[in-house]
C-alpha cells in the first residue's frame, strides 16, 4: 500500500542544492570585517566586536525558539511527531543558508555578503516564517514539498522584508508584519492550493492528538512563550530593548489569562482545550511584535495581549472550522489564529502609536525608532525618497504602516498560491489521503508493543487476546 | 458523573481580575526612568541601561525554571500533565502581574511604581513561591482555587519580603527564606485546611506516576538544576555573584550524590526512586540560597548540598507519610523536603555564617553583603533603627537571621491556614474525592487508543476484547 | 530472578568518595582572587571580575547541553529513560567536582586550586568525555561501574589535556581531540572489554527504540545541537568567538541536511530513520571543533559539516553492525558515529588548516590562536621547549595537530582498556544478559497500565484479558 518514502531523485536534488549552497557561500560570502582577525595596528577594535557578542544570549534565545520551540509545539499531532521534530530541523538547517544568501543580496558589500552574527539572527527570524507555513499545511506534504516551499519562501520573504523595512520603513522590530503575518498567509495560500478534493474535505484519522504528544507539544509552547521577549527585542538596544522585553512580557502574560478564561467560555463542558493552550497564549508575542518598543506603557501592553488572547481563541472555536468547511483550507497548527490575526492586529496597533509618535514621547530616539521621521536633508538613497521620503510625520507613518502589512499580504498569498502550483506540479510526489498526519510514510518507525511493560517479557493481551 | 469544568461565573471572575489588573497597571505603573527615552541633552546614559539590562541572561535563566522547570516537574502525576503544565503556564501568567503590582507597593516613586528588568525578575521569583504551595495541593484543587490561593499569597508574600529584607534586613540573596520556606509553609498550610476526611486520608488512585510521566518531570527537575546557580545570583554582582554561582553548583552536586546514594540505602531492593531524584537533587539549591554569596568556600557549599541531600530523601522516605497519617497533610510534591526543611537549613546556616562575619572576611563588600552593618550615622529610616538599627555585629546580624525564618514561618502557617479557609467556604467548588489528580474534569482530554499502533488500522486489542 | 538493584556496600563507598571530595576541596582549594571580597582599597577590581563573568551566558549553554542534552538523548531505548536521565545526573555531578580537581592539578597556585567559573566550564567539558564514554556502554553497565569508570576516566582525561593543550600546545578550542575523540575511544575501549559473550552477541530485545522513547531523545538532540556553538566557542574571545559561533552553525547546518539525504539513500524504502536524525545532525559540531575559531571562511564550515553528515551516517549504516558483529565491541549510542569519526575529521583539518596558517591571515592573532607560533625567546617553561618549543611554523604545528589526534587515541584506547578490565573484576558485579538496557534492575519503576485510559475506571483488557 505505502509508496516508498520518496523517490532517491528527490534526495539527490537536495544534496545538489547544498552543494550549491556551498558553492554560493565561496563565491558571495566572507566573514564581515568585525570577524577576521584584527590587523597588527589597531588594536582599539574591541568595541566594535563586543556590539555584535553583545547579542549572543539574544541569538540563543532566538536559536531555542526556532529550533525546539516550533520542533516541539509541532508534535502536537498523535503519529507525526518524528516529521515534527525532524522536519523542523531539516527545513529550518536548509533555510538558514538559503537565508544568509537571500538577505544578504541586500547587504552586499562589494559583491560580498559581510558574515557575523547578526547574519544568523537574520537567518532564524527568516527560518520562522517558513516554519510558521510549515504549520498550516503540517502532515500535508512530502518533506521535498516542504524543502521546495522553504526555498521560495525564503526568496520571497527577503525581498519583501526589504520592501517593508528599507523601503516603505515600517515600523516592526519583532517581526509580526514581515514574519508572523507573511509565513502565515503564505502558508494558509500553500494550503489551499493543495485543499484536499471537496468529498474529503474533513478532519484526518490522525489529525488528533493523544495524551502524550498535547504534552509534548507543550514543551514548544513553553520555550516558544519564555523566550518571546528575546524575539522582540534582539534587534533594538538600550532603553528601545528593555521596553520591548518588559512589554512583551506582559502581553504574553495578559494573553494566557485571556486564552484561559476564553477556552473554557467557548468550550464543550467550559473545560479547557489543549490547542488554545499550547497556541493562543503565544498569540500576545505577536499582537505586540511591531510595537513592543514603542511607548505604549505597561497597561498598553496588557491590552494588546488581553485582546490577542480573544480573538485568537475565537478563531481556533469558529474560524478554522469555517474556513476548512467554507473553503476547504486547512490549517494544521492554527497559524491564522496564533500568527496570522495577532499580527495584522499589531500591525493596526503599529499604526495608531506611529500615528501618535512625537519628539516629545520619544526624544532623541524618535528618529531611530522611526527612521522614516528623520529630517529629510539626511537623504542618502534617492529611492527612498520615492517611496516614502524622509521627514515623515506620526500620521504619514501611520499609513505606511497600514501599507506595510497590506503589501505584506498581497505579496505572501500571490507567493503563497504560486507556490502551491508548484507543489502541486505532477513532477512533485504528493501525498494520498492515507498518507496525512502519518509518520511511518516518510519514516522508519519502532514497531510499537501496546504497552511499555515494565518485565521484559511480551505483555500477555498481545498474545492473549483472541483475534 | 462529572460536573462541568467549572461555573462560567468563576472564569468571568478571572477576566474581571485581568480587567482590574490593566487598570492598576495603567494608574499606578510606568517605566522606569532608565526604560524611557534619552532625552535629547542626555547622552551618557548609556552605563545606568546597561546595569539593567546586564541582568538579562539571568531572568532568562529564571523564567526558564519558572515557566519550564516547575511546569514540567510537577507533570509527574500520570494523568495529571495537562493540568501541571497548563496551570502553572495560567497561575504564573495572573500572579507575575499581580507581584509587579504588590511587590511595587514598597518601591513607589510619587505614587507611581517604576517597571524595569528589575521588577520582572522579583514577579518572576514571587511566581515561584506561588507556584510551591501549588505543588503541596496538586490534584486537590480547582484551578480557581489556584487563583485565589496566588492571589492572597503574593499580596502576603510582598509585605513579607519586604519585612524581611527591608526592615530586619536579613541576608537571603537566593530566596530561601523569603521563597522557599515562605511557598513551602504557606501551601503546607493550605493542604492542611484542604486535608481530606479521616476515612479517605490515603493517596488516591492517580496519586502516582506512569513510566512516561516521571521522564518528562524529568524534563523539570534537569531544567531547574542547571539554571538553579542563576536563581541565586540574580540579585547580586560581581565577585559575590560569581561566589554564588561556584556556591549553587558545587552544592547541587554534593545534593546530587548523596540523593542516589540515601535513595538506594533508604528504598526497597536499594533501588533508586524517581521521587527522589527528582526533587532532592534540587535540595542543594535550596540550602544554599541564603548563604550562596558568603565565604562558605567550595568545601562548605559542598557539605551543605551533601546535608540536604540527606535530609530531603529522609523526609521523603519517612516524614511525608508520616504527616499524612498522623495529621492528615497531604504534600503531593512533597515540597516541604524539597523547600521547606532545605530553606529552614539554609536560614540556620545563614545565621552560623552571619555570625562569622567580619571586615577582615569581607573587606568593602562586608556592608553590601550585610547592609545593616554599616556605620548607624548613615541611617536613613528611623524605622529601621526600631526594628533592627544599623551597626550590627555579626552575632546580632545571625540573631536576626533566626527572626527572619521565625517570622516567615509564623506568617506563612498563618497566611495559609486563613488561605485555606477562604478556599473551603461555601461560595468556591471544592474537588469531590474521584476528581482528584485528573485532567479529565477540567481538560478536554483526547480520547486515548490503548496505544500509538503504528500502523492507521485501530488496534486489534480494542475491538477483540470480550468486556 | 533479579538481584536486588546493588549491594550497600557500592552505595556506601560512593558516599566515602564523596567525603574524600570534601576533604580534597577543604584542603587544596579555595576561590580564586577575583571572587574573593575586594580589598578596601582596590576599588578597580571591576574589569578583572567582568572577564571571568562574561562568560556566564556560554557556561549555562553547555551546561544545557551537559545536564539536559546528553541525558535526554540517551533517553531513546524504550526501557532505559530513568537510567539515562538519572544516571547522566549522578555520574555528572560526580565527575564535575573530581574534574575541578584533576584539571585543577595542573593550575595550582601555592598548593591551592583557585575556583572560577572558569573551572565550572572546564568541568563541564571534562564531564561531557564522561557522557561520552557513557554512550557507548549504555545499558550495559551498572551505576556503580559507570562511576569508576567516570573516576578513572577524568583522571586520565585531565592529564590528556594538559598534555596536548599545554605540551603539544595543539589547537583545539571546541575540544574535537581532547573530549570528543578522547571520550569516544575510551568508552569503545570499554565497550570492548565488556564484549558479551560470542553466543550472546547480538542486539538485545530492549535495545531498541519506541515511538515515545525516540521523541524523548529528540529533546537531548535540539538542545545539543542549539547550544553546539556555545560550547565550541565558550574558551575563545572577541572575533575568534564570534567565527567559531558561525563556523559552528554553517556546519551544523550543513550536517543536519546531509545527515537527511544520507539517511534517505542508504534506509530501507529509502525513510529516515530516527538513530541517524538524532545523531548524526550533530557531527557537524564535532568535526568542526578543533578548527571552529581558524580562518575557514563559511564554505569551509559548510564542506566540514556536509562531510561529516556523511560519515556519520555511513558510520551508523555499516560500520557499528561490522565492529558488532566482527570484534563484538557494541556501541550503544554509536558514539564512534557521532564522535569518534567526526573528531578525527577534525583533528585532521585542524592540521591542514595549521599548515596553512601565516601572520598575513591571522595578523596578531596568530601567536593566540596557535601559542607555539609566538617567537621561542618568549619562552616560559623548558619542557615546553623539549616537547615542541616556540617559533613553529604551519607546518610543524600541523604536524604537532596529528600527534596530538595520535597520542590522545593511544591514551585513550590504553585508558579504556584498563578501565574495561577494572570494571570486570571480580569484586564489581556486571550485568547479566536478561538485565541488559533495562531500568527496572537499578529503579523502582511504575506497574504500568496497559494504556493511560482517560477514564479513571481500570481499563478493561487489564481484567478481562483471558490468560
Amino acid at each position: 500500500m505505502h509508496t516508498p518514502g520518496s523517490s532517491v531523485s528527490g534526495y539527490a536534488l537536495l544534496l545538489i542544492v547544498q552543494v550549491v549552497f556551498i558553492i554560493v557561500f565561496g563565491v558571495c560570502t566572507d566573514y564581515a570585517k568585525e570577524v577576521l582577525p584584527p590587523k597588527n595596528e589597531t588594536v582599539s577594535a574591541e568595541p566594535a566586536e563586543e556590539s555584535s557578542l553583545r547579542k549572543y544570549p539574544h541569538f540563543q534565545d532566538i536559536h531555542v525558539m526556532i529550533f525546539a520551540g516550533f520542533a516541539f509545539l509541532m508534535t502536537f499531532l498523535k503519529r507525526y511527531g518524528f516529521s515534527a521534530s525532524g522536519l523542523n530541523l531539516l527545513v529550518a538547517s536548509l533555510v538558514i543558508q538559503w537565508a544568509i544568501i537571500m538577505r544578504g543580496c541586500y547587504e552586499m558589500e562589494d559583491g560580498i555578503i559581510p558574515i557575523s552574527l547578526g547574519n544568523l539572527i537574520g537567518a532564524d527570524i527568516a527560518a520562522a516564517a517558513v516554519l510558521i507555513s510549515m504549520g498550516a499545511v503540517l502532515g500535508r506534504t512530502t518533506p521535498m514539498q516542504l524543502l521546495i516551499m522553504g526555498i521560495i519562501e525564503i526568496a520571497i520573504f527577503a525581498g519583501n522584508e526589504y520592501l517593508q523595512l528599507e523601503l516603505v520603513k515600517a515600523v516592526d522590530v519583532g517581526g509580526s508584519i514581515t514574519v508572523h503575518a507573511f509565513g502565515a498567509y503564505f502558508g494558509l495560500a500553500v494550503s489551499f492550493m493543495l485543499r484536499p478534493a471537496k468529498q474529503s474535505a474533513k478532519t484526518g484519522p490522525l489529525e488528533c492528538s493523544s495524551y502524550s504528544s498535547d504534552l509534548s507539544a507543550m514543551i514548544g509552547t513553553i520555550f516558544l512563550w519564555i523566550f518571546w521577549p528575546s524575539f522582540n527585542s534582539a534587534l533594538v538596544d538600550g532603553a528601545d530593548q528593555e521596553r520591548a522585553i518588559i512589554n512583551t512580557y506582559l502581553s504574553l502574560a495578559g494573553a494566557t489569562v485571556t486564552t484561559f478564561v476564553m477556552s473554557a467560555l467557548v468550550a464543550h463542558e467550559h473545560k479547557f482545550d489543549m490547542v488554545h493552550v499550547q497556541n493562543s497564549t503565544l498569540a500576545g508575542g505577536v499582537a505586540v511584535g511591531s510595537i513592543c518598543n514603542l511607548m505604549i506603557h505597561p497597561f498598553g501592553a496588557l491590552i494588546v495581549g488581553v485582546t490577542a488572547g480573544v480573538i485568537s481563541v475565537l478563531g481556533y472555536r469558529f474560524l478554522t472550522p469555517a474556513l476548512m468547511s467554507s473553503v476547504r483550507i486547512s490549517d494544521t497548527c492554527g497559524v491564522h489564529n496564533l500568527h496570522g490575526m495577532p499580527a495584522i492586529l499589531s500591525a493596526i496597533f503599529s499604526s495608531i502609536y506611529a500615528s501618535l509618535a512625537t519628539e516629545e514621547t520619544y526624544g532623541s530616539s524618535l528618529v531611530t525608532i522611526f527612521p522614516a521621521m528623520q529630517a529629510p536633508h539626511k537623504l542618502e538613497n534617492p529611492l527612498h525618497y520615492v517611496v516614502g521620503g524622509y521627514g515623515r510625520s506620526g500620521a504619514k507613518q501611520a499609513v505606511f504602516q497600514l501599507m506595510a502589512i497590506g503589501l505584506t499580504l498581497v505579496i505572501a498569498v500571490v507567493g503563497g498560491l504560486i507556490t502551491g502550483l508548484i507543489l502541486k506540479s505532477p513532477s512533485v510526489r504528493v501525498l494520498e489521503e492515507v498518507e496525512l498526519h502519518k509518520d511511518d510514510v516518510f519514516w522508519e518507525t519502532p514497531s510499537e508493543e501496546p504497552t511499555m511493560s515494565s518485565t521484559s517479557e511480551p505483555p500477555p493481551q498481545q498474545e492473549g487476546t483472541p483475534h
